[in-house]
């Protein structure tokens, strides 16, 4: 018991080739295997996202629902024990969809499941009315003849296919946010887009889309999968399908919202700072259980389990609760700008943004030479289902701001399956949440806060993308 | 292959105590069998049902909608090759949804999911709002203190249970009939239902309600199920939920609908009628598939089915496609009234009003003495997975105003797992319906119309009910 396996282990080393120094110490590891025993039995990353979920709900950035999960995660955060808790302002616009409609006007008169896209232009007063022209893709809207899309609503029905890794939603949600341009540009009127979406169910899913200088701003909706369908069926009866929408969107300005920080202050190399995040606002029209109620249990949750135990880590842990990421990384962005000074002390940075788990593999982007460290921490994780991914890891959506000035990132994958039927929906609520996988998600942040801010080995610099 | 099974078994039956005449002739089970091969090949259920779905969408009694319904199916029955089509003027209400929203207000305020239920008066315009007042069932509303209730909102919040033969809706839906009148007799100001429903996801599922003369007329809509279960664990928190509701409902009187009716006449018995039959009208929020888009797909496919092969049954066959069923049964209670000196006449009726299918049971309610042709009838069907069920069948909602009267039933049980998860909200759509599920149900009514059309046995008279 008394046995240094790691003692061992270096002097195993010295005799043979390739091993390198064992990242990690005995103290170190032991107490890895009590957290994550500790982990498995607690409920905390699920009671943060029911707590959030239902006494908050939506959270749009600058709504009064957002000001309300800030202050919820101000209290939550005071309450927990951490060393320091910090709210750093955020400047980020305030858009509001208001009423939204649309339906069939001609010839099968019948409503649509629609939803308004984050940051449209409302319609004029009254709605516009205009016959449709659909595109099996984005592509093909910009490759199309502007005779064929003036004065028409560009309909674009670019189905996404189903991955455990969500691979499917990079292809076809560039027509969400280039959508509504690329249409004004041949001439259209407005933007129906198929959901991006892996499910069948009559929910439209928001998201963000953008306008640039010097191109009409038309408004933008989605519609939801069976109502793409409906419109190709009618589409396949005869050309000429009249459809109504009207969004009363609204863009408010610019309000003040926060990035809201806890700090587990480190033992022995405190300005030395290992980041787990995840982010606070949502879409409007779920409660944001699994986009990132989750992601927001699961980084807290890390943070308890390790306060609980009162054992410090080398390093300081910061969990970052990221504003405005829905509409456009906007918190991640300001966290850059105000850290930059202190950017080369961020040891290492990961986030929990897609869904609640469980997390089946561990990607990174460390110094090759660092691999072995990040293969010592899978390793701990092994019991919990984990496996070593590959060193060309993004990092996630908030995270990403950070490699590009030097700073490692790891991903942790999560099963997200499912995760597209839900996303940016209003059924993405409290009871798509498995207890049980936001449980080993909230295990595996847990040991990979407390791995990193104990490594003993040197992540920096980091290769560049090679994908 | 010119002996007769018959003519043995009749013999055979000379000397085999119990053993009655056979029910169906060769030629009669000879046919049988070309029309099952022939209905396993069509698609003309998923056809019809697409037609309809998309052509003419949502179709609530006394709408636009329902009227292009009617317009709809006369056309398509008229091209089926009928001997007869039919329109029989049904008197309906007319009552449109309009406008309807509810927000938690106090103390975390959040939109919830709703849908007003059918019937509903509207709430004065700006809405409601007070506190919510919890029940698990609507018994425990009946039993409440009135002081418990008076002024608020009366929450019922009854889950239903899953099961194949959806035996779960009977007793949850009382709530949605019956639950506006107990609530505003406890002096509620309005009433919120947890839908009716097997599903989690965020829909609420609509209904008809009822209001009783000298109680007074409380708005009254369903919230989805993860919104009632968002109020209850507010509850947990505080007693003081407030919520506001808004609906802007019409009732906007009586208009004339109509039950479309289609016949191919009997060849040797053309008085003597089977009547197979769906419901043509549907909830507004959906496109009508499951409910009963499907059914009316399964009963014009058996008739096209057997019109395709151009062999006559001994007795006539006729289609009905019963207007206003979700408001009340109106059409079926116009069809009894209307065909009253007629009824006598009914050899049996059926409907399919249970989705899309598969089949798995044939229940009858049939003279006793009559069950060895309803066995025959079930083994032509075994080929397709139907087996026999009981002699107490209420027929369905459209079909059970008859036995009463005296005429003999049939319940054609589909697997309804699933049913309820779409049942009366926006999520009722074509891209439910599987296409082997509604072939397979085709392809038994097809026989079940074609073996009663031709059975040599009397159905009369029926037992009395024993459940």
């Amino acid at each position: 018991m008394l046995h240094s396996f790691r003692a061992l282990a270096l002097g195993a080393g010295l005799l043979t080739a390739g091993l390198h120094a064992q990242p990690f110490d005995d103290a170190t590891l032991n107490h890895s295997d009590r957290l994550r025993d500790h982990a498995l039995q607690s409920d905390i990353a699920w009671q943060v996202v029911e707590s959030l979920t239902t006494e908050v709900g939506p959270r749009l950035a600058g709504t009064e629902g957002d000001a309300r999960a800030v202050a919820w995660a101000k209290a939550r955060f005071e309450a927990m024990g951490f060393d320091a808790v910090r709210l750093e302002p955020v400047t980020v616009p305030h858009w509001e969809r208001g009423y939204a409609d649309a339906q069939v006007t001609l010839p099968f008169p019948q409503p649509l499941v629609i939803s308004a896209l984050g940051n449209s232009v409302p319609t004029p007063e009254g709605g516009i009315e205009a016959r449709i022209v659909r595109f099996d893709t984005l592509a093909d809207l910009e490759a199309a003849d502007p005779a064929q899309v003036k004065g028409k609503l560009a309909f674009i029905d670019h189905k996404m296919e189903r991955f455990k890794d969500g691979r499917g939603y990079g292809p076809v949600v560039k027509a969400r946010g280039r959508g509504a341009v690329a249409a004004a540009q041949k001439g259209a009127v407005g933007l129906l887009l198929r959901s991006v979406s892996t499910s069948s169910h009559r929910f439209a899913h928001t998201g963000v889309m953008r306008y640039v200088d010097g191109v009409a701003k038309i408004p933008a909706a989605a519609i939801s999968p069976p109502d793409a369908d409906q419109l190709t069926r009618m589409l396949a009866r005869q050309d000429d399908i009249q459809v109504k929408l009207e969004l009363a969107s609204m863009d408010k300005g610019q309000t003040t919202s926060y990035n809201v920080i806890g700090e587990i202050r480190g033992r022995s190399q405190p300005e030395e700072i290992v980041v787990i995040g995840a982010h606070l606002d949502s879409w409007d029209e779920g409660t944001g259980a699994l986009d990132d109620g989750a992601g927001v249990g699961i980084v807290t949750a890390a943070a308890q389990h390790i306060l609980d135990l009162e054992q410090r880590p080398a390093r300081t842990v910061r969990v970052v609760l990221y504003a405005a990421e829905e509409i456009g990384l906007i918190g991640a962005k300001a966290y850059r700008d105000h850290h930059q000074a202190d950017l080369d002390n961020h040891y290492i940075a990961a986030e929990a943004d897609f869904g609640a788990g469980p997390i089946y593999r561990l990607d990174s982007r460390v110094n090759e030479a660092a691999r072995p460290a990040i293969e010592a921490m899978v390793a701990q994780m092994a019991p919990l289902g984990v496996t070593l991914g590959h060193n060309h890891s993004w990092g996630g959506p908030d995270v990403s701001v950070l490699p590009p000035l030097g700073v490692p990132v790891a991903g942790l994958n999560m099963d997200g399956t499912d995760y597209f039927d839900y996303h940016h929906t209003p059924d993405d609520t409290l009871d798509k949440i498995d207890p049980e996988a936001i449980r080993q998600s909230a295990a595996v942040y847990t040991l990979f806060a407390w791995l990193m801010a104990n490594a003993d080995s040197t992540l920096r610099p980091i290769p560049p993308t090679t994908n």
